[in-house]
C-alpha cells in the first residue's frame, strides 16, 4: 500500500502540465515542488523503469528556484514556465553527452543545444534529464542491448516491449516520471512507445519542427515532437517547439500555427475516414474492437466517419520505409557500423547494415516512388480532416516474445512518415490484461492543428488517458 | 558569293525576335514569310549542319497562315505572335517522336504536350521542328554517334564540337536556321552549344520552368531554357516559359516575375564578383582575355567588379555534378542501359553505366555535401548581384581532337547546377581563329530577371551578338 504522502506525490506527478500551470499560477504548487516531486519519483523507480540515462539533479532544482522566484517577481513566460520536462538522448544540450543510445558515442558531447530544448527551456521548462532509446533511433520494440531496455509499466511482472525508438521517454510520462517528454519519430518513434505506454504523441510533418542538434537517422523522414499525458499537453508544446529556425532550412518554408485556438472546438461536421478492413492487414482483435468503439465515440461527438478507398499496400509502404531508413542510416553510420569492434546492439547494426546492400539507382527508385505516392495521397486526402487508424496493430508484446528481425509494430505509422502526413497517437481503450490501445489520428501534411482538436475532442469524450500504470 | 535574294533572307533570318515582332506589328513582314524563310533554310543548309531531327513543315506553314490571319483581324497574341521556334528533342509533342537523342527510342510517340511548349504555342510561337542533341542529353561536347552530330557553324572546314547536350538547338539558331530553340540543362547543355556556337543561353533554376513532358537525366538538376540571338529575346522567352505550373511541382512555390520591366535598367552601382585566377583551373588565354575585357566594359558600364574567394575547387564540383547526374541517369534508364544489343551511343552508355557503381549511401553523401555546398554559396552571394566567369574553359575544339572519357567543357557550367544558381550565357569576344567565346553571367537561385538585366547592357555595349557565322 501507498503512504498517503505518497499518494499526493502520485497526484502531482501525473497531473497534466495545463492543471500544473494553473496551480503554478495560483501558487499552490511550486516548480520547485514539482521538481523535487519527479527527483524523488525518478529515485525512488527508475532503477526497476530504466527511463533516464543521464538525470540533471542539481541543475534541475537551480532551475525550480529561478523559476519560483521569477514568478513571484511576476514574470511567469507562459503556461510551461516551471514545468519538468525530459529529452530523448539524441537532442544536444551543448557541453554534455548524447548518446543516441549507443555506447559507442559513450564519450561524445554535444557540440550545441538543440532548437527544440532551446525554445523549450526559453518558454521556461525545466530539464530533468535525458531518457534511454534504442540505438541510433532505428526500432519498434524499444529495446536496447547495450544500454538496457525500459520497463514498459503496464505490467509489473513480465517485461514487456516499452515501444520503440523514444522507448525511455514513453515510459518516463507512462509511469509519472517526467509531465512530458520529447522524443523522434522517423517511422513511429514517438507514436509506438506513446501506443504501448499508454500516452499521448505527436508526430508532426518533416519541417514543421527543427531538427537542428537532433542526432539524425534518416534526414528525409526524421521529426521530433512531444509526448504527453494528455492532448492539451501536446497542443501546449508543440506550440513552443514548432516554426522556422535558421539552423534547418526545411522549418524556414513553415510559418508557426496556432495549434491552440481551435483546440476545443470539437469535431462535430469534420469528415473522417477509415480505411477498409482488408487494407490494415493484422490487427489484434482486442486493438480493433477499440478501435471499433472509437469510431463511434467520433461518431457520437457528430463527426462524419467515411470508408475510404486507398489503393496502398501498408506492408509494401511500411517495406519502402524501412528502406530509405535503412539506406540513410547507412550514409550516416557508414564510417562506423562496418566495425565489428564496436559495441553496437546487433539487431540495431544489421538494420544498418542492411542498407549497405542498396544501390543508388534503387535509393532514387524509393524516392521517386515516394514522391508518386505522397501525390496520390494528398489528394485522396484533399477533403478529409483525418483518417483514423490503430497506432500499433498489438499491444505491448513481451520481451521473451518479440522477432528482433521484422516488427509489426510500425506497419501502421511507417507509412504516415513516408507519405509526408503529421499523425496523433492517444490511447483508446485496453486490453483484457491491462494493457493500452492507441488510436491514430492522421492528418495531412502541416495539419498538426486539426488532429489535435480532433485528439482532443475524443479525449475529452473518454477517460483512457487518466488510468495510471500498475508500475510504480 | 551569295545572291541579293539570299542575302535578304539571311537579313531576316538572322534578326532577333524583338525586330521580328515589329515588324510583323508594323506589318512589313509576315509570319508566312518568316515560316517560309527559315524552311528554306533548312532545306538548303541542314544537310550540312544537321540541326534538326524532325521538321514540321506543312504544320509550320499552315500556323504561319493562321498566325497572319489574326494579326490582321487585330488579334495578336503579344511579341512571340508568328515567330518560329525550334525544341530540343526531348520535349514531349503529344503523337509526334521524342527520341531523345537516342536510336532506342526511335519508335517512342510523346504522351502529352510538354507545358514549355504548350505556354509558347499559346503566345503564338510557330514549331519548326525538334533539333538534334546528345543521347539522353548527357554529354558536353555535343556528338552523337547514332544520330549525328551537328556541324558548328563556325568552321566550314574543320567539323569542330557543337557543344552539348543541345548542340542542334545552339546551331540551329546560331546558323539561322531558327530565331530561337529551347535547349535543356543538367550541367551545361543550354550554356555550353550556346558559348560553342556564339549565341545566347539561359539556364534557369530549377522549378523556375516546368520539366513537364521532358525526357528526364536528373531530377534533381534538369531545367529547360531559352537559346536566343540576344538577350532581350531570351528575356521574351523566359517571360513566355516560366511559372508554376500544376504538372511540375517544384515550380508551385515559385511565383511569376517581370523578367522585362528592368531588363535595360544598366549596372551603374551593381556589385559584380570574379573569382581568383587561381580557382578558375585552366583556361584557354584567348578565353582568358576576352573574359578580362569583358571585365573593363562592366566597369565601364559603371558596375562594381570585385573579386570574391569561395574556397571551392571546380573540378570537385564538376565532379560531384557528374555523380548525381550518373546516379539519376542509372536509375532512370536501368532498365535498358545495360543492354548490349541496344544502338546506343557507347560514351554516353558508358557514362550513364557508371551511375551503376554508386552506392545509395554514395549518392546520400552526394546529396548532403551538395546541399551544404548550397548554403555556403548562397551565403557568399548574399550582397552580390553576380558572379561572372566564362562559359567554357575552351572555344569549339575540332572533333578529331575530342576525349570523349572527359570534357572539360562543362568544368565551369557544372557547378551552376549543383549549387542551385542560374547563370546566363552570350558573346563577349572571338578568337584570331574566328570561333567564338563566351561570358557565364551567374546569378543566385531565382534571379534570372536579374544577369538578364546583366546581360542586356553587356550586349548593347558590344558587338560580338552581331557576326554572323561563315555557315551557311
Amino acid at each position: 500500500m501507498m503512504s498517503s504522502s505518497q499518494n499526493a506525490t502520485a497526484a502531482l506527478a501525473y497531473a497534466p502540465i495545463h492543471v500544473m500551470a494553473d496551480s503554478l499560477r495560483a501558487g499552490t504548487w511550486s516548480a520547485s515542488q514539482l521538481v523535487d516531486c519527479y527527483l524523488q519519483r525518478i529515485g525512488c523507480h527508475d532503477e526497476k523503469l530504466h527511463a533516464f540515462a543521464e538525470i540533471y539533479e542539481k541543475e534541475a532544482r537551480i532551475a525550480g528556484e529561478l523559476a519560483d522566484r521569477a514568478i513571484r517577481a511576476g514574470q511567469r513566460l507562459g503556461p510551461l514556465h516551471g514545468i519538468p520536462i525530459a529529452f530523448k538522448d539524441l537532442l544536444d544540450i551543448e557541453g554534455r553527452p548524447t548518446r543516441g543510445g549507443s555506447l559507442f558515442w559513450r564519450e561524445r558531447v554535444s557540440p550545441v543545444t538543440a532548437t527544440v530544448v532551446q525554445r523549450l527551456s526559453a518558454a521556461g521548462m525545466i530539464t530533468l534529464g535525458k531518457t534511454h532509446m534504442v540505438e541510433f533511433a532505428f526500432g519498434a520494440w524499444g529495446t536496447n542491448a547495450t544500454m538496457g531496455t525500459p520497463w514498459n509499466p503496464w505490467d509489473p511482472q513480465t517485461p514487456r516491449a516499452p515501444g520503440g525508438s523514444s522507448s525511455g521517454s514513453g515510459v518516463a510520462v507512462a509511469a509519472g516520471l517526467a509531465p512530458a517528454a520529447i522524443g523522434s519519430d522517423t517511422g513511429g518513434s514517438v507514436r509506438i512507445p506513446a501506443a504501448l505506454c499508454g500516452i499521448v504523441g505527436l508526430k508532426t510533418t518533416v519541417g514543421r519542427v527543427s531538427n537542428h542538434g537532433a542526432l539524425m537517422l534518416s534526414a528525409t523522414l526524421d521529426t521530433l515532437g512531444p509526448m504527453t499525458r494528455d492532448v492539451e499537453d501536446a497542443a501546449l508544446l508543440f506550440a513552443a517547439m514548432h516554426g522556422p529556425d535558421r539552423n534547418d532550412p526545411q522549418t524556414l518554408a513553415h510559418p508557426p500555427v496556432d495549434a491552440l485556438a481551435d483546440l476545443k472546438s470539437g469535431v462535430a461536421g469534420l469528415r473522417l475516414a477509415v480505411l477498409s478492413e482488408a487494407e490494415l492487414g493484422e490487427i489484434d482483435p482486442e486493438v480493433a474492437r477499440a478501435f471499433v468503439l472509437a469510431l463511434e465515440v467520433m461518431r457520437g461527438l457528430g463527426a462524419r466517419v467515411e470508408t475510404l478507398s486507398l489503393p496502398l499496400s501498408y506492408r509494401r509502404l511500411a517495406d519502402l520505409t524501412g528502406k530509405i531508413i535503412a539506406a540513410e542510416g547507412y550514409a550516416l553510420h557508414r564510417e562506423w557500423i562496418d566495425r565489428d569492434d564496436a559495441p553496437f546492439d546487433v539487431h540495431v547494426r544489421d538494420r544498418i547494415r542492411w542498407g549497405k546492400t542498396l544501390s543508388a539507382a534503387d535509393y532514387i527508385g524509393l524516392m521517386t516512388e515516394r514522391e508518386r505516392l505522397q501525390r496520390e495521397v494528398a489528394w485522396a486526402l484533399r477533403d478529409l480532416d483525418a483518417l483514423l487508424l490503430p497506432t500499433t496493430p498489438l499491444p505491448a508484446v513481451a520481451l521473451a516474445e518479440i522477432d528482433q528481425g521484422k516488427s509489426p509494430m510500425s506497419l501502421l505509422t511507417r507509412p504516415v512518415n513516408l507519405l509526408g502526413l503529421c499523425a496523433l497517437a492517444l490511447p483508446c481503450g485496453f486490453t483484457a490484461g491491462g494493457l493500452p490501445i492507441s488510436l491514430q489520428i492522421v492528418g495531412s501534411g502541416y495539419e498538426e492543428a486539426r488532429i489535435l482538436r480532433i485528439g482532443w475532442a475524443f479525449e475529452n469524450a473518454t477517460d483512457w488517458h487518466n488510468r495510471r500504470p500498475p508500475v510504480p
